[in-house]
């Protein structure tokens, strides 16, 4: 539905997360695949984050949504956002396709926003690498290249930066995609209402990583290594810390992340897990093996549900890591690695499944499950 | 005041956390440091923590001070126990010194219990070492071999473990010692009413340590180091987390704990605070250098408070971790060893204060704080 219309590996040599890029008519002939009234609705739900952010008399304010109605968007000056769209809007999903030539485990969700003329939510830095997508309407974007300013809350959870100079300044137009590494400040504001579609990447941090893991750890193993002394002998300096006693902490602090093979079960799960909540409806029924076999013959396509993570390691190719879960294909590698690398299968599966029942079974609990859906 | 009364290495070599030990008048004409009514007073107070421990129609109880009234140690089958009685009594403190031949870091506290007839905590397992010393009366100590047994709360906060065989089955008499190491299931009843001693060892589990170490680097370090990717090209396989990026994960992880000295200023502070309050009392006026000079001129000693931690690392002998700060004792590092290493000072302090006035002007400050005070 959606193709880049950008020469991609010179995109990643030249840009990613070095600099800023103006991609002009990254999408030719864009079509929006929602419409604001749409995007007001999904604002509405309890299940999705949005918000509301708008100037006035020279003041920046922020609300949360659910949202009951909408005044503030019949004036100038505002922009609605909805996060995790892809969740719960299967057009909107097909947005994200296009950017899974990077490793799916980086892309983070679709957020999109609607602003009203001169609406935008101020100058600010992201740690995320973002690709901005101009639907309907104009935007006027500067961006900065990556550089340190003074940063300050202009209402509670809106986070400023300071001036800067632009190294992009566009009036962004239908299709076109603004690409800002994190780092890099940034500016929007609508010339004519629009529709602005960001595509973001997460990427852990130390302190992310390490408590995440250490919440792991403390959740799966009962019975943790503890420090045992080096052999002893009266120690005539008792109040010093010796160096095989430090060595010793470390090792005992360390012992289940030595290697980074040993962070696979945690991170898998930690990685896949959605960040938003997803629109999860498992059929009514099971359904059963042959059905799913009827299915496929009868040419049906199974599709991931929106925003559902799945990934597997180089290095343990036989486990998958599914919205949290690690599942083991053991026998039937490449049913993993067609649910991972494809936002859809068919045909594939058929031949899969022909030789390989534990592997329809598998497949039928995942469907059972809702996070794969006939079409 | 304690002495020992056995041949410490041989000890060590044969027993420390392999073994149980009866050390059999372990001290020599044992004097109780403290009485049974002076141990229920401090039972009252808020910042000690204690608790009741009694047996009724076999049922075993269990209350948390402080307490106001202690009738049910009228009765047989009571257990009073007190936590870190050392910190809040000079002569209970002095029953720890005695152990100091072990690293101070691993020393613990002093809990106290007083027990009626037939009094105990019931059949447990420890994650600790410890001494247990009999005071006045006499206990029925059992003591078994390291084993896993089944454990399970007998009342709330009591956890109690199955039955065992005795490597170890004594009557207690003032002044034996009992060392028990981590792992071995114990349970000690009073025979005539009864004062125990237990000098406890705390020895960090992974778990533990890596929690601690988060918690610091996320209060500590604002610029976390983030993921970045490797250098990048279009992804045929967009669900598989490759071996290039585990590894740049991992490295982002530890990338502040890759060497044990990199732990250094996060343990420290870790180790060295104290796990319960502190009695401290600071100076009414504070004081300064000619008078801390004139208390040791005229022969005074300062002695640490009871309870508080002091150690320094073999490899960073200038800094010294005190009460979960870190000081920085550059220039007189015999001061950091002579406070650290010893319980009391006196002449020595002097000694270094004649040519270091800086040396001196700390250790004023350490007393001002109420760490040293002067006897
Ligand atoms: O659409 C907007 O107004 C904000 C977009 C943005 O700043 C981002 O995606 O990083
Ligand atoms: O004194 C008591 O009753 C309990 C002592 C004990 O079990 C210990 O110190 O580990
Ligand atoms: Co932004
Ligand atoms: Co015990």
């Amino acid at each position: 539905m959606f193709e880049l219309n950008f020469e991609i590996n010179q995109f990643l040599d030249t840009y990613w997360q070095k600099k800023p890029a103006l991609l002009k008519q990254g999408f030719i002939d864009f079509q929006d695949p929602i419409a604001p009234d749409e995007l007001a609705g999904l604002a509405m739900e309890e299940d999705l984050e949005s918000r509301l952010v708008y100037q006035e008399d020279e003041q920046w304010h922020a609300e949360c949504g659910p949202f009951k109605s909408f005044e503030r968007l019949e004036k100038d000056g505002a922009t609605l956002l909805v996060q995790a769209v892809d969740h719960w809007h299967p057009d909107a999903q097909q947005l994200v396709r296009p950017f899974r030539f990077l490793p799916n485990w980086r892309i983070d969700d679709l957020m999109i926003s609607y602003s009203t003329p001169k609406g935008g939510v101020g100058p600010h830095i992201d740690n995320y690498d973002v690709f901005i997508i101009q639907g309907e309407g104009k935007r006027h974007w500067r961006v900065g290249a990556r550089q340190t300013l003074p940063e300050f809350a202009a209402h509670g959870a809106l986070k400023h930066c300071g001036e800067f100079n632009a190294a992009i300044d566009v009036e962004m137009e239908p299709g076109d995609i603004l690409y800002i590494p994190s780092g890099c400040p940034h500016e929007g504001y609508a010339i004519e209402p629009s529709l602005n579609y960001s595509v973001g990447f997460r990427a852990p941090d130390q302190n992310d990583l390490l408590s995440s893991f250490t919440d792991y750890n403390i959740d799966n193993h009962d019975n943790a290594l503890r420090y045992t002394d080096i052999p002893m002998q009266i120690r005539e300096k008792p109040g010093c810390i010796e160096d095989s006693e430090l060595n010793k902490l470390h090792q005992v602090m360390l012992a289940n992340c030595k290697t980074p093979e040993q962070l696979i079960p945690w991170f898998g799960r930690m990685i896949s897990e959605a960040k938003h909540d997803l629109d999860i409806a498992a059929p009514e029924y099971p359904l059963e093996n042959k059905e799913i076999l009827e299915f496929l013959e009868d040419g049906a396509q199974f599709t991931r549900l929106g925003g559902l993570r799945a990934v597997y390691f180089e290095q343990t190719p036989k486990l998958v890591f599914i919205n949290g879960e690690e599942y083991d294909f053991s026998g039937f590698t490449e049913l993993a690695h067609c649910l991972c690398n494809q936002d859809e299968a068919a045909s594939e599966l058929l031949n899969i499944f022909k030789d390989e029942e534990a592997a329809l079974t598998l497949f039928t609990k995942l469907v059972n499950l809702g996070y794969w859906y006939a079409e």
